[in-house]
């Protein structure tokens, strides 16, 4: 048996960050299907967006040096020739002295550089009154304005949001290669464990939560879930389903009985999936030191705490991550926190990383956060909590009123 | 034509609280299901979780004035009776100057009422030596102390998270009552417009961005979504699509194209579908101020800015809420945004809202919001951004420095 020290949070986030990565390769999908996917590719812009050059307003394409001077008292008169209609490609070259309707989001016709707003114009017949002087370029969206041809748009490792396929809509990119969702099966063990839909609870038995509150979190992560049911506390098979399931997943994620028996088991299953074996085995904060990361092979094994609360708690500071990172998300992506003030006195132990589960509550412009305590078996602190707050392991506590960063739940 | 005034951004939030709720029969579905959705009923626990005394460590049942007084020098003497196995009940009734083993989890046997932790005693034989002494209800959860039965656990209205699922497996709620997901239309119109796959543009034309991403969007959202393709700016083609989207969606979103005539179509087509109509038509935000808000029997139509950026925008202000309305979120539920100081001075003008795109760079502790400028139909800005900071109506801009919420996009 290797000698494990206990790690910090932030040697086990570098462990992930480190030593894990996609282990299946990338598919090519429609945009469609990719939102919440990481790319797996760079991608340039094969063409310029806008394709030509647009109206901003609705007014008149004008060359802009035929207004100079123009206004309310001496208006530019120019000649209207017909207007560009949407969609179509606009045929006229604008000459001197003249004018031509546009719609917003037209094309701007040869000829002109600027667009005078319906609002500063007057027609007359085929004349038009101008009474506001434009600048060369005023009320355009030149062609490659927003992408330009060659352009890196996006890179590998990089979340597709929203926005992010819509810019791959405009440059005609409508299929990309991305990583696949992960697969995440789930084992929960214990002897006292029984399916959350067993009707009549004998004494001494407990209805399996992890399965549910850990695949749920990890569905949020944008992981497809396997549930691998409930193994008792017998080694052989807990190791022959743990085999099983890993060779289906891509992460295996043991949610161990809390005694100390099921704890050596979850250690030596892990151990007994390839090499190299357990690479964190304890992490310094509360709740949750007994947290195991493996790797067998390419694939991450983890072991999470039997009690519930400390379940999700160390899945949202580690599991989430490696999820990310199976995803393909590149380590630099930014983590979503909010700034909020403490609420009251919060002693901790120095050396440990404390996590306080936390409820928001906003006053005026601020967020406040206030503890929410109970023993950290309770899975109902934290259905009342919005989220977490650390308390370094360097700090002997925070102080009412001190900045904190609050670890939104999903 | 009714006369609408321009609503401010409030006024338009308040209209959606109001006006707005799920329009379909809530349904049962498995806990696995229902992650995301919304509750449309109380839960009250049939039951008490835990269900029995349970140890918190691993060490031996007691009765608590058996250790009074024992220390490293003076250990108390206690008999050993077997030891509580997981998952079975504690048969054994602790009589006084007993103890039984018992792992973390196990069930408290009838007569003891605390724990000694593994680590302060030691075992000769059949003979326990206690080296602390131990209060009453130390080191056990009771039974109920995390939720009570007849206890109110989670009311209608409330979006299931993962550890809301667990609360409601520990209780064997294993089926629930949720709304559900709304289908959502989209509707891209515009003679401009064509498919984002086609090959070659031909001058004049713009690929369909606003169905990718406001359709990725409403998905992020929940929303089950219908792509309802595009249509040219022709009154009654536009009008018979949209009924026939309405027929089949809960809310439907009329992209609309960018020039007049549309906008008037846009308008037209959403007082057609039904009463009460046009509730909101203008709205004082920049950008985004085309955005028209209906009402047709209980469903509600939208009309987006054709500008994709503007779409986009004004889809997370007021679309994204308004989906939530129709998945039966209770307005009050808390929304996520961050404190963030701003990069540089953003001037605004008095009266109207302003959104301004941000991105996010971490300065040790804090979060700085730097401003990404760029015309407002540039959709690459809003790739190049993290979220949005609003400065209000009533504000000439904001300085360096100063502290502002940036709402996150997805």
């Amino acid at each position: 048996m290797k000698f494990f020290q206990v790690k910090t949070v932030t040697e086990t986030l570098e462990i992930i960050h480190k030593h894990y990565g996609p282990v299946r390769q990338p598919v090519t999908l429609p945009l469609g299907q990719a939102l919440g996917m990481v790319l797996a590719e760079d991608i340039r812009s094969t063409e310029q967006v806008p394709h030509f050059a647009r109206s901003t307003v609705d007014g008149y394409a004008v060359r802009a040096r035929d207004t100079y001077g123009a206004s309310d008292s001496l208006p530019a008169f120019l000649d209207i020739q017909g207007k560009v209609e949407m969609g179509k490609p606009a045929s006229l070259l604008l000459k001197e002295g003249q004018a031509q309707g546009i719609p917003t989001g037209g094309m701007i016709p040869e000829g002109a550089d600027s667009v005078v707003m319906i609002e500063h114009v007057e027609e007359v017949g085929e004349l038009l009154n101008v009474f506001r002087q434009v600048a060369p370029g005023e009320n355009i969206i030149r062609a490659g304005d927003d992408v330009m041809a060659g352009e890196l748009v996006m890179s590998a490792g990089q979340r597709l949001r929203p926005q992010d396929l819509g810019v791959l809509a405009a440059i005609g990119k409508t299929r990309v290669t991305v990583y696949p969702r992960p697969v995440v099966a789930i084992l929960s063990t214990g002897d006292e464990i029984v399916p959350a839909d067993k009707a009549q609870l004998a004494p001494g038995e407990v209805r399996d939560i992890n399965s549910v509150t850990i695949g749920a979190a990890a569905r949020a992560c944008g992981a497809t879930v396997i549930d691998g049911g409930i193994v008792k506390d017998d080694y052989a098979a807990f190791l022959a389903r743990a085999r099983e399931l890993f060779e289906q997943a891509d992460l295996v994620i043991l949610s161990g009985g809390s005694s100390v028996g099921t704890r050596d088991y979850t250690e030596q299953v892990m151990q007994a999936l390839g090499e190299p074996g357990v690479l964190v085995h304890g992490v310094s904060i509360k709740p949750g030191k007994p947290t195991i990361l493996a790797k067998a092979g390419e694939k991450p094994i983890m072991g999470l705490p039997g009690h519930p609360a400390s379940a999700l708690i160390i899945f949202h500071l580690f599991t989430a991550p490696l999820i990310a990172r199976l995803e393909g998300l590149a380590p630099t992506e930014l983590d979503r926190r909010i700034v909020a003030r403490i609420g009251r006195n919060i002693p901790s132990a120095v050396g440990r990383s404390d996590y306080v589960r936390v409820k928001l509550e906003k006053r005026g412009e601020e967020w406040w956060a206030h503890p929410v305590f109970g023993k950290s078996g309770l899975i109902s602190t934290l259905v009342k909590s919005d989220g977490m707050v650390e308390i370094a392991a360097q700090k002997e506590g925070i102080l009412e009123g001190e900045f904190v960063h609050v670890h939104l739940f999903a």
